[in-house]
């Protein structure tokens, strides 16, 4: 069987209301924990981090929009069909996103954030610190395609 | 309710065959898609990149050994309590693992991996391509005990 139930660890608080390809950075929001499990404690030491790794779920995407087959990211022709583990848009198995953002600080049961692009009401399933020593060890090589649609994102 | 449920899109073949903290860099795996429901077009386009973002559990680690209090990382008293977010050790709400590998071919419904820290077996919840818009814009600062605890771990 492969079915993994996950628990909600908090939810995305403020930010954007609707999903927009564009410029996330200038977006502050607030992860609020669920506190019906967790405390103020599972967040301690987290603002001597610059950076934290959101992952969380694009729950207002419906499931029937996830594609498993290869198509143009964004819908553009210009650019080559690729596989859905090719990119990282939305419309993906098990609609999971994992975003760096930067971390402005912690209040009680809440993680204020910068540049975090998911929505208002999103739920979060982890949230863990930026290493370096987890960032690509080597260069990165990405295909151009990639770059474009990145051009205007944060 | 708080509840997601999530589809195993593949699993770790290969590689270390059991949790040990340091030297991952060396190992070489296989991850091998769920073929019952998907195919090798997920896959399509991914070798353009050098790196994978791989989102997994540790599902060998007990529930029970999931910790939520605030704690010294591996244990080492030497290093401050900090709080699970604050750390990516494995006993954590979900028992997330999230890591950069490197690609190093894809086969048909395999992609072949150097450097993940997940053992033989693990289910893979997604596999993204890592683009270096997605890397933290800004400099990235950590405490010292998180680099001393780094030192050896690829």
């Amino acid at each position: 069987m492969s079915g993994i139930e996950l628990r909600t660890v908090g939810w995305v608080r403020g930010g954007r209301g609707a999903a927009e390809d564009d410029a996330w950075d200038r977006e502050t929001a607030a992860i609020e924990l669920d506190t019906s499990w967790l405390t103020a404690e599972a967040l301690q030491g987290l603002a001597e981090f610059s950076h934290a790794e959101i992952v969380f779920q694009f729950d207002q995407l419906p499931e029937s929009e996830v594609v498993l087959t290869a198509r143009h990211p964004r819908g553009n022709p210009d650019w080559p069909k690729v596989g859905v583990f090719a990119q990282r848009g939305r419309n993906r198995p098990n609609r999971l996103g994992v975003s760096v953002c930067r971390i402005l600080g912690v209040d009680g049961t809440r993680l204020l954030v910068g540049g975090l692009d998911a929505i208002d009401g999103t739920p979060v399933l982890d949230i863990k610190p930026v290493l370096a020593e987890f960032l690509p060890r080597g260069e990165v090589r990405q295909p151009d395609w990639s770059r474009e649609l990145m051009a205007d994102y944060w």
